[in-house]
C-alpha cells in the first residue's frame, strides 16, 4: 500500500480524553476514531489489526473443534425472560423497543440466544458434545466507558459455548477452550496467565480469567513466576486427549487477580523469590455453568437410556477488539507502538528518503516490487516530506521493519533494515532485503506460537 | 468436516412461513434460524456461504482502490441532525435511547458517520481521490420482514464512499465501482444487468441497481437481451484507466425496473427479439450525490488555489447477506440448492453409503485424507443412515459435486463422482477422483470469473 494513497490520519499531538497509553497510541496512529462515548470507528490501520486477531483466534477455536456460526446483535427481550436474566442484568443491557412497541435489546452475552438454537437443533445425547461459537459485536451500555476500546460500549467478542451429556466431559470441553486460549495468545505475542475468577453474571461455579501482564493494566495480579514462563501448548496439540494434566499443570501455582487474591496463601505457597506481583488486563475468561441456562430454557436431549437430560454447559469469550489495545499496552515505547508480527497491520514499511529524486524513486519502486512479489505486506511512504516526519510516523504506528532508502545509502548499493523492537539497523543490499525481511517475518511468526 | 461432528439442523419439512424458495430452503438446510421477525442467526452452514460473499467482496473492492475499515453499528443522532436526515428517516430507523438518555441510532446507511470520519482526517485535494467501504450489520426496522434474508431487519451490507475534487473525477469514481460490481457479482456466478434507478432516501441524480434476473424475483424488469450477455470486466482491468467506454456500452442500451420503466421506450429503442421482460432482484446499488452530505456538514478540503472546496461524493451498495437468498433463488430445483462453486459452503460432499462396513469406511477415510491433503474443503458424512437420506441431504443443502462409496462399487475399483447441477454422473477409480475433483472445482470457479 502507497502512503500517498492510504488513509491513516496521524495526530501531532496527544489526545486529552486518552488516560491510557493505548488510547492514546490507537487515536494517533490513525486507528480508530470516536464516534461517541466508548464507541469507535476502525480506521483501516486498525482495521487490520483488529482483522488479524481475529483471524488467529479463528483458526485457534476451529483447531480445537469449535463451529462458527453467528448470531445477530439484536435479541428478542422474551429469550432472556425465560432464562430469568432479563430484569437481573442491570442498566448495562442496552434495551430497545421496536416500531410494533416489542421489547428488543443489544446482545451483551448469548447464552439464551445460543440454548435457543441448540434446543432446537440437538436432541440426542449421539450429537454431543458440541462448541458453537461466533465473533459479534456487542454492546454494554457502561456508565462510564474509558480507555478507548478496552472498555468500549460496542466490543466485539469471540464467545464459544459448549455443549455435553455430563460434567465430566464439560469439564473435558472447558479444558480443550483452556488449553486453545494459551495458543492463541501466544500467537499474538502474548504470554497470558490462567487465574481463578469470579463467574459473575454469567454464572457457574468454574471459571478462568486469562490475564496478561502490563505495567499499565488495570488491575493488581498475583501469582507463581513460573506460570509467566510456561510455553503455550504446541501447534499438533491432540484436542481429542484428555487434558487434564495439561491444565492441572497451569493451575496448580498460586496466580489470583485482586478480586480473589489470599494474601496469607500467596506469601504460604509461593517462595519468596517466586512470588509476582504485577499489573494485569483480562483478555478471556472462560467459565463452567453447567445447567444454569439448560434447565430452565429446557434444552435437553435424549440419553441412552431414552430419558431425556438438560446439557451441561460452558461459555468462553475472548475480548477481540480490547486485544488491539491490549496488545499496545503490552508492547509499545515512548516512540509508538511495538506490532507482534502476526498482528502487525503491514509487515514492514519502507522509507523512501527523496522522494521525487528520481534514481531513489525508481529503486523504491523496484523494492516494493521485490517484496510484493515475496508475499510480504508494506506500506511504502512514497509521499514528498522530511525524513524526520517520515521516521516519525513509522516508529509510531510501529511495524517490526523498516526498510529505508536514500540516495547517500544507495550510492554505496546499501539500504538499511531496522527492526523496531530493538532498533538494531543493518547496512543491506537491495538486492538482499527482500529475502532477509522474509526470513526474519517468518522466524518472527513462528517464535510468538 | 465430519457430518458427525457438525451442526446441521435440517428440517424435514418445508416451514410454513416461508414463502419463497431461498428462504424455505435456507430454513431447511440449516443455514439460518430465525430469531425473532426479520432477525437470524446463521448457522455454520449459513455462515460458511455469507463468508465466501463476503471475501469476494473484499477482494474485489480492493482490487478497484477501496479502503476497507469498520464503522459501529450504534450512531449518535446528532450526526443525522447535521444532514438533516434524523428526522427525515422514517419508522426503519431503529431509534435508541441510551443509560444517559442520549439518543442513539442503529445504522441503517453510514453517509454521515462516512463523512465525519473523512472531515477529520482529510484536508487537502492532494489526499484526493478516496474511496473507504466497510461491512456491518445494518438495521432497517422493516414494517412487515419477510423473505427471509431478502428482506430481514438486522442485514449485513457492503457500502463504500467515494470522495472526489470535482463531479468529473466523482464519476470516474462511480464507474470504477460500477465495473467492480459487474466482477463481483461475475465471480458467484450472477449475470447483473445495470439498470436506471431511483435514488430514493439517499439522495443524488444518477443511481445505478444490479439486478440478478431470477424466475421468482421480487419486482419486474425489462431491458435488452444483450445486457445479460455481456462479460464481466477481466481479473486485469485496469482500474487507473478511464472506464466510461466500457460503463456507456452497458448502460446505452435499454434497462429498467419497473418504478422507471417506459413502456413507449422500451418497444421503440429495443427490437422485439431483443425484448426481454423478466423478474429481478437487486443485489446492489450505486449512487452520485455530489455535495448533498459534504455541504451541511463542511467536509471541505482546501483547493490548488487554497479555496475551501465541498467533496464530491458518492456510495455503493452491496447486499451481502441478501446475496446469499438472490444467488439461491436465481441457482436451485426441486431437490435443493445449487450453489455456484465459488460461494459453495464446502466443495463437495463425501457419502459413505454404508457406514460401519470396515472397507468402505476405509476407503472413505482415505479418500477424505487424500481429498483435504489437496486443499479441497470436504464435507464427509460419515453418519450410521439410509443411503436415500443422505443422498437428500447432499441434493439438498447443495454442494456442486457429490463422491459417493459404497460397498459395490468399491468391489469393482469404483466409486461415482457426481455433478449437482446437471445430475452428471461418472464412475471413477477413487485413486483419480481426487485430481479430477480438483481440476473441476478450479474449472468452475475460473469459468464464473
Amino acid at each position: 500500500m502507497r502512503l500517498s494513497q492510504y488513509f491513516l490520519p496521524i495526530l501531532r499531538d496527544d489526545p486529552k480524553e486518552a488516560e491510557i497509553v493505548s488510547h492514546r497510541l490507537m487515536l494517533r496512529a490513525g486507528m480508530i476514531r470516536q464516534s461517541s462515548a466508548g464507541i469507535y470507528s476502525w480506521l483501516p490501520l486498525g482495521y487490520k489489526v483488529l482483522n488479524k486477531i481475529e483471524r488467529i483466534v479463528i483458526e485457534e477455536q476451529d483447531r480445537a473443534g469449535a463451529l462458527q456460526l453467528l448470531m445477530p446483535t439484536i435479541q428478542p427481550a422474551e429469550l432472556w425472560r425465560e432464562s430469568g436474566r432479563y430484569d437481573a442484568y442491570g442498566k448495562e443491557m442496552l434495551r430497545i423497543t421496536d416500531r410494533h412497541e416489542r421489547d428488543m435489546l443489544y446482545g451483551p452475552t448469548n447464552e439464551e440466544m445460543i440454548t435457543e438454537i441448540f434446543r432446537a437443533g440437538v436432541k440426542s445425547y449421539k450429537d454431543l458434545p458440541r462448541n458453537l461459537y461466533h465473533i459479534q459485536w456487542k454492546f454494554r451500555d457502561e456508565v462510564r466507558p474509558r480507555f478507548g476500546v478496552m472498555r468500549g460500549r460496542e466490543f466485539l467478542m469471540k464467545d464459544a459455548y459448549s455443549f455435553d451429556l455430563t460434567k465430566e466431559d464439560s469439564v473435558r470441553s472447558y479444558h480443550k477452550m483452556f488449553a486453545s486460549y494459551l495458543r492463541t495468545f501466544a500467537r499474538m505475542g502474548l504470554r497470558a496467565v490462567p487465574m481463578r475468577a469470579e463467574t459473575g453474571p454469567i454464572g457457574g461455579d468454574l471459571s478462568h480469567e486469562f490475564i496478561i501482564l502490563a505495567e499499565t493494566g488495570e488491575s493488581a495480579v498475583y501469582c507463581h513466576r513460573d506460570l509467566v514462563e510456561m510455553a503455550p501448548p504446541p501447534e499438533d496439540i491432540d484436542y481429542g486427549s484428555d487434558l487434564t494434566p495439561y491444565v492441572d499443570a497451569r493451575t496448580a501455582l498460586y496466580a489470583a487477580t485482586e478480586d480473589v487474591h489470599e494474601p496469607e496463601r500467596f506469601e504460604k505457597e509461593v517462595p519468596k523469590d517466586k512470588q509476582l506481583s504485577a499489573r494485569g488486563i483480562e483478555v478471556g475468561q472462560v467459565f463452567y455453568f453447567g445447567t444454569k441456562y439448560s434447565e430452565p430454557m429446557n434444552a435437553k436431549v435424549q440419553g441412552p437410556e431414552g430419558e431425556l437430560i438438560p446439557v451441561e454447559m460452558g461459555s468462553y469469550g475472548i475480548g477481540v477488539s480490547r486485544l488491539v489495545g491490549a496488545i499496545i499496552e503490552a508492547s509499545h515505547d515512548d516512540a509508538g507502538i511495538i506490532w507482534p508480527q502476526s498482528v502487525a497491520p503491514f509487515d514492514a514499511g519502507l522509507i523512501n528518503l527523496k522522494a521525487g529524486d528520481a534514481a531513489t524513486d525508481e529503486a523504491c519502486e523496484k523494492l516494493y516490487r521485490s517484496l510484493q512479489a515475496a508475499g510480504l505486506d508494506i506500506l511504502y511512504d512514497d509521499r514528498d516530506d522530511r525524513a524526520g516526519a517520515k521516521f516519525t510516523t513509522m516508529d509510531l504506528i510501529g511495524l517490526p521493519w523498516q526498510i529505508v532508502v536514500g540516495p547517500k545509502g544507495l550510492a554505496s548499493g546499501e539500504v538499511e533494515l531496522k527492526h523496531r523492537a530493538t532498533g538494531e539497523k543493518i547496512a543491506i543490499s537491495p538486492d538482499d532485503v527482500t529475502e532477509r525481511l522474509r526470513e526474519n517475518v517468518e522466524a518472527a511468526i513462528r517464535g510468538d506460537a
